[in-house]
């Protein structure tokens, strides 16, 4: 551990809040994408700020001392290519900071669903008075597909206001704490008939990539609204829009994308059924403080040679849960 | 009890459905509400299932042998007149088929205002991809104002979802099983400094008619969010336009209004901080069955002189809780 240690800074158009105490204890550069390899000469740390850059492993080759990597996300898919996986550098994340206010939103567009928020605010745009029948949550069934933190406080979130819910994880288990019952991954297909509501919050892997293409669509209700809160990348939009407008599913709620921002010409954003937010769903007022705060903790830690919190399994591409 | 009892059935552009089982127990008489005099006459029971009609209080100078009037909602105010309230005949509703579903629309118009989701359409409405901080619902502070069985069932799923609940009654008490506090309704104006969230949820009675006027919205926090989910007339609307319009408090959502349907010239359709829907927060589908069943259960319950469900104290003006 040298004396004073170089920590990079990878940001975007803010710099993160209250670093005062790491800049007491550390010789702190600030960078954007474009300085990053510069910036990561000699470096024996690198927080990821801006946790969507896709700038790491381009300015890998400049890492001569790196030692840790923290991102401020939960999703570690934008570092986790070969350079650092095969590296002894140690991988962690912001792992907790999202679960709960996620869980919330999407609570609350399962709620929109069910209770036609969107043509209500289209009828009161139109000063029209038209009385409708709604559905009940109470009773319909949720496949929440990721079993991380995050997952498990939808779990949570979605039975305590008397949703049926279950998991599909990597491996398939009877007694999971939070869910119940977990399916296996790999038998996706054979769960979906079952869902009232499908909730995409895995982790982006080469095993999840895409796991969401015509062939799942297909094996929902025609009734069934689709949720994605993990990444847009564990989607095959252009099925997806498919399923969308052939009326294969019901509606979707999608805060991420393939592509982000949303481009223009895309489909989703015009589709009656569908709900497009711009990647915010667990960004909560503080949401800024309470990233750093994490990176503060695990700082600490690495300074006084502590075991760090939220370490990445490189080759599993998340924090194992410890449950 | 007669041989056959005459029923007198108030419907509007609907007729209730599944009466079948209680048209072979008793002559049925299906009246719009300008046949509704001579349909009194003679019958020994009304089921008023146009639940918002008034045109009660004028017919009943034709009610020579009524016992008993059952009303296909959870509010009794439009027929309670003097007439009814000071006669023998005893009045029943249809108290807990509202409960769930109006709990679920109370939540899902909190995450809603919590989750920015009218901006969110607003902004997809334009393909503008703008990210913003929201809030977190948990935590929040929430005043139901109204301990039936509905403000009961709100209270248990706000609670559930991590908001802390206080009532408004009646009477206060400090140890009640759903609320534990409840404040007293004549203290209503010292306890909305607390609460983020306001729900009107009591039934309109002459003491509780215009509860909230400017006087109860100038207490409130200049954040708080007020949600109307009892009568309109709970509310003078002029004062909570007036609210809305000066930033006294942040927002509402609205399903009843003292003029129904809300009249095209109210300036409430209009606001951006207002989400307005018709009537409809409690009207699942298959809630006109369920009201039927709830009639009926208690129309055999009649015929077999046992002790008929939710009485309604004409005095207090609703079915007294038992806890």
């Amino acid at each position: 551990m040298p004396e004073t240690p170089v920590l990079t800074v990878l940001h975007g158009d803010r710099l993160p809040p209250g670093m005062q105490g790491i800049e007491a204890a550390a010789v702190v550069r600030y960078t954007r994408e474009d300085g990053l390899a510069e910036a990561l000469r000699g470096a024996d740390a690198l927080f990821v700020y801006d946790f969507l850059s896709k700038a790491v492993p381009g300015a890998w080759h400049a890492a001569d001392r790196l030692r840790w990597v923290h991102i401020a996300s939960a999703g570690v898919d934008p570092v986790l290519f070969p350079g650092l996986r095969d590296s002894d550098v140690v991988l962690t994340n912001s792992r907790g900071v999202f679960d709960r206010p996620i869980a919330e939103y999407v609570l609350g567009v399962l709620l929109a669903f069910a209770k036609d928020f969107a043509r209500s605010a289209e009828l009161q745009s139109r000063k029209r008075w038209l009385h409708r029948e709604t559905e009940r949550l109470t009773g319909k069934r949720a496949l929440v597909v990721g079993t991380g933190p995050i997952g498990r406080a939808i779990a949570g979130l979605l039975r305590a206001v008397g949703l049926e819910v279950t998991g599909v994880g990597r491996r398939a288990r009877a007694d999971d704490p939070d869910f119940g019952t977990v399916h296996a991954a790999d038998r996706l297909v054979d769960h979906l008939p079952d869902a009232d509501f499908v909730i995409a919050v895995a982790p982006l892997t080469e095993h999840t990539k895409g796991m969401f293409d015509s062939r799942a669509f297909d094996a929902m209700r025609p009734t069934a609204r689709f949720v994605n809160v993990g990444r847009g990348e564990l989607v095959v939009t252009s099925d997806l829009v498919d399923a969308l407008r052939d009326g294969v599913i019901a509606g979707a709620a999608l805060d991420v994308f393939e592509t982000e921002p949303l481009p223009q010409d895309s489909p989703l954003w015009t589709m009656e059924n569908v709900l497009v937010s711009p990647h915010m769903s667990g960004d909560f007022v503080g949401w800024r403080d309470a990233l750093v705060e994490v990176f503060a903790d695990n700082f600490r830690r690495w300074r006084a040679d502590r075991d760090l919190r939220n370490v990445v399994d490189k080759q599993l591409g998340y924090v194992p849960s410890t449950r």
